[in-house]
């Protein structure tokens, strides 16, 4: 599969150099890769280019930027008419300090901001729940032993994200069938933050006990 | 310990019960005794009292009744003057329709908004994050290997909502030291009643994996 990376921070080049990993061809997209690759550390092997020419000939197009940039990052990515937009983003709104709040929440979220803005496009929202480390090495936790959300208004679009998520390693796996679940996944995130500063680690998830 | 439960429905009732069964003394608080008497189909045995009655002499005040009624059940609630507020309720809105929305989110929370009605007493979050029937049996789902939140500002407030949550059974207790938490707490419950359509059952929870 093709698959663009949008993205390229810690979140972007870690689900990218997995998704190579796992045998798929990945571009990862940017804004200005000239700017990028010149960036200090900067040592990614994958091919990077502006947004419209990553996705071009993608089948999935991965929203892996800053929540205050996906809409602009996805409105720069071209024709997106039937691709699956996977959308790992959050909304943080860190204008106010550290824990940050939410810039989109409770009667609407991100994910549906990119959908509406986006209609030619099918997005599904995953991943946005941990840490990147965990999001490509469930098992280096509990076995895998704990779960990812998958929400989206199409159900292939759903399948074709949990079927990379199975790849990665994901077992445990619940599928909303609306987009609109994504509130509730991007509204975890005031939980999850105040989680890592009393655990003083990101490197944990949450299992749905049933 | 004397506990003062505010609230009449499902989640008042069964807490109720449950500090009873324990051994304490537990009276329940409503608006009026009288209307709440005559309710179809009630059948609890314990004391029923007017806010302020329920409260007086108590060390623990449960706020147990809807989120949108829970400002004016603690206004009613008499000198409150050092006592632990247990604060289990969600700002729910169904104004719109299921699912609801949160009447209070983000930049604040129900239980902070309670703290600051009541400066006098020591708000404490818990117990929101699941359905009652859980609450006071977490060893009824996977022999409770599964995690309870608290939050709230005045240690010693904490561990005596942390002492009740073990008479309950609960083990994996997860502390946050500022009230302010109760945000990501409440935020928690679009993704619970999510899962709960989804599921067709409120007979889950979550357990942190770390």
């Amino acid at each position: 599969m093709r698959l663009a990376v949008f993205g390229t921070g810690t979140v972007g080049q870690t689900l990218g150099a997995a998704f190579a990993g796992l045998g798929h061809e990945v571009v990862l997209g940017t804004r200005d890769p000239a700017a990028t690759r010149a960036r200090e550390g900067w040592s990614s092997d994958l091919p990077l280019e502006e947004y419209a020419d990553a996705a071009a000939g993608a089948e999935v197009v991965v929203v892996a930027v800053s929540g205050g940039g996906a809409l602009d990052a996805l409105a720069a990515g071209g024709d997106l008419t039937g691709k699956v937009v996977l959308d790992v983003s959050n909304p943080l709104d860190f204008s106010g300090g550290f824990p940050p709040t939410l810039s989109v929440s409770n009667t609407e979220s991100l994910a549906e901001q990119l959908q509406a803005a986006h209609p030619e496009a099918r997005v599904v929202k995953s991943l946005n729940t941990l840490t990147a480390a965990l999001m490509v090495a469930p098992t280096s936790l509990a076995d895998g032993d704990h779960t990812i959300f998958v929400a989206g208004d199409d159900s292939e679009a759903r399948a074709t994200v949990a079927g990379l998520l199975r790849e990665l390693g994901w077992s445990d796996i619940v599928e909303f069938e609306a987009l609109e679940a994504a509130r509730g996944m991007e509204m975890w995130l005031p939980l999850w933050l105040r989680l890592m500063q009393s655990f003083g680690s990101a490197n944990f998830n949450l299992k749905l006990v049933r």
